[in-house]
């Protein structure tokens, strides 16, 4: 198989390899446990939806090193004191460990972990910046459309944002995230190609300006596209637009406004179109549209069918980031395990192997989550994270879409009112148990010790 | 040679190819030509830097179908009346157009063309999304970088936001452009390995966590990288380590700092290094840094000799997005060209192949850019666009990163002082030449004509 450098090793931060070089050099051959989490959520933000899951876990299955990247590597003033044992590592390297994960689809909440990691130490360091990048963008995704899609109220979203999204590749995995938070599907054709997700489309401005006139410009339109038609009206004049479309006599699926008053041209355009006894075609909003614009034009009565919103989705743009990290929690080294935690200022991490329980109340309301060690028992509680990956291995296929978004549009449905609105509103209760406060006081006095 | 889905042409929006498929059955093979610009600043940007235009001419070389991308589109609804003449189209589909385009590294403003394409409108429609996004996230990290460049005030700056880029792909495209935006590299290997991006790393807080102590975590990293260790200070308690690593005698080529008060602890560190005699060991900041926690640092009295900057530069956090457009200005049919405009409410684009004059003053400082049409002169003025590609070939090679970082050093340098600051300005003189108002008036005059 000829290398693909979509599964490179070299996606990755220098330090990685440094660090694994170094773990080799000094024989540190420990069997390491990572997890992957959110420190906090951005303002904005009530909850989250986990995703990007099957991604991170193809990465796995496939990420090598070819020998030209390795030839790199050793030309790296970095590596200058390096010997061939790591560079015989790296040509041979495949990934070997166990992954635990939530699926995708999950609500999610700060400091539970959506991956965890147990493999020897330099294989799990070296995947890290991958594992970060993609459960990070597409979580991000996820989370902006779930709150793009309750504002949309019932209404079809469709995602709209691949040529502001960061590079072409991050506008597919747009697509992808935003139709595992509840979007009815795309624009980004190589999204429906490659996961299956729906693709829809109008016309452009340019169509319009490429005729003569908008009459000829629409007509041509409905004879190649006559079931499917969606016609653009705000080119040059949005009321002109549509009483030629209505003089023609000839009904287009739909109209897309993508400029101006929305709400006003929309309650006149679903009234002209009424009266002309089209009442099944659709009125399509696009152009800047977010949550917000999306819930007031629907509060100051707009008449529209369907969203289509494109850089504020595909770009989170409120929020452009999450503070996902990952992080060391135990190191096993001759049968030995040992805790780890991290306890700079402000920035405490808690030790050990971890699951997530979620607990409902008798109406199936998510009533509040227990991070706790793996082998606690939280009764009712249903746990979060499934084992995915044994010994580098899937232990089922991954990246069923239609699953996820289901998943995701329950459990967004289970959240408490309040997590639900667009407005920040009082954290959903997550604790940490007893056992884990305890443990984390355990290894800040052991290292404590270790510094005197 | 198989097929490379890095440059399939489904990588565009569903409308692109229903306006491509459009234009085929209606016969309609005019000759487009579109211009690539950004409508305007975010409002903490007083100026772009241009990158991303050799992606996006590797594009151009390279786009094409599969066969089973084909059989994709065949079966999807919306080209259900559509025949084979589109589909053989695509199976034949190479790019044939001229492109003139403004180096990368270039400082461009709001409405300049930054690329023009002239083709078949069939094929200027379909690459229209890959190429707005290509050059869209490029110039949004390079602008951003150069930010960030100028806050460090001669400091090293090293890019390190990849775990948090859009993606994995995103993160090496960042590194790309944040080197051209003025950063010293980045630590994002594959970028290295790619584009020649130089790459750095120093060491994470799981390598200290991984060993019992940090005097046995700082000593194996300086037995292994005796010539390049930066070791990491804040993984417990800052002083401490710093006391542990001076107790040990051995000087690390830096220290790093990743939270707390870096102010205070880096005006200490440098004193203890001093005193020990280390005053070539190297302070180095990173933790959520931007531009503005980089200016504040630096004007407290902070000392510091490089930064790492990762969230905010490789996701251009302030403002993830610009206002990219790809707009039709030209259309040529039977010999006839027809100027083309879009005057809808507030989204005004002038007609015609532009190019973009630039004047300087006499010590060589940008004095203002004129927006004229192609064909007119503007004396003493430098022109910003070049042909770069011409029937779908490369002029001349691109993607020298070298030159491009050089080239956006030195003009950035030229720029008036108040737009070299963080804080906003008045925006730089920027204007319409009288003929491209005139013809705008003369296409609304035209188009309204045609509507009565």
């Amino acid at each position: 198989m000829p290398h693909d450098p979509q599964f490179s090793g070299l996606q990755t931060d220098l330090y990685e390899l440094t660090m694994a070089a170094g773990y080799r050099k000094a024989g540190f051959d420990a069997l390491a446990t990572f997890e992957l989490f959110v420190r906090g959520l951005p303002p904005r933000r009530n909850f989250l939806v986990a995703a990007g899951l099957a991604q991170a876990l193809t990465y796995l299955e496939r990420v090598n090193f070819s020998q030209d990247e390795i030839g790199y590597l050793r030309r790296h003033a970095m590596f200058a004191d390096i010997d061939d044992d790591f560079f015989d590592f790296l040509a041979n390297f495949r990934f070997s460990g166990d992954v635990w994960g939530v699926p995708e689809g999950t609500v999610i909440f700060p400091d539970e972990p959506i991956l965890r990691v147990t493999a020897p130490i330099a294989e799990a360091q070296i995947v890290e910046t991958y594992l970060l990048s993609a459960i990070h963008f597409q979580t991000l995704i996820a989370s902006k459309a779930a709150r793009v899609v309750l504002a949309a109220a019932g209404r079809r979203v469709v995602e709209f944002g691949s040529r502001r999204a960061h590079g072409p590749d991050a506008g597919v995995l747009a697509a992808r995230a935003a139709f595992i938070g509840g979007c009815g599907g795309t624009s980004n054709v190589a999204a429906g190609y490659r996961f299956g997700v729906p693709t829809f489309g109008t016309q452009a401005h340019s169509w319009i300006m490429a005729f003569e006139d908008e009459k000829e410009a629409f007509g041509r339109f409905l004879d190649i596209f006559p079931a499917n038609a969606v016609l653009l009206l705000d080119t040059y004049d949005v009321q002109s637009a549509l009483e030629t479309i209505l003089a023609m006599g000839r009904k287009p699926r739909g109209v897309r406004l993508d400029s101006g008053d929305v709400v006003a041209q929309s309650i006149w355009i679903r009234r002209r179109l009424d009266d002309a006894g089209w009442n099944d075609v659709e009125i399509f909003a696009s152009g800047d549209l977010d949550e917000d614009r999306i819930a007031a034009m629907l509060a100051a009565g707009a008449r529209l069918n369907a969203f289509g919103v494109g850089t504020a989705l595909a770009t989170s743009i409120d929020a452009p980031a999450l503070s996902v990290i990952y992080k060391l929690v135990e190191v096993e080294t001759g049968g030995m395990v040992r805790e780890a935690a991290k306890f700079s200022a402000a920035k405490v991490t808690y030790p050990g192997k971890k699951q997530v329980f979620r607990l409902s109340d008798a109406r199936g309301t998510f009533a509040g989550d227990v991070i706790a060690l793996e082998g606690e028992k939280v009764s009712g509680a249903e746990r979060l994270l499934e084992p995915v990956m044994r010994a580098g291995r899937l232990l089922a296929p991954q990246g069923d879409l239609v699953a996820a978004q289901r998943r995701g549009l329950e459990q967004v449905a289970r959240l408490p009112d309040a997590l639900r609105g667009l407005a920040p509103c009082p954290a959903y209760p997550v604790r940490h148990s007893e056992r884990l406060v305890e443990l984390l006081d355990e290894v800040r006095r052991r290292v404590e010790r270790a510094a005197r």
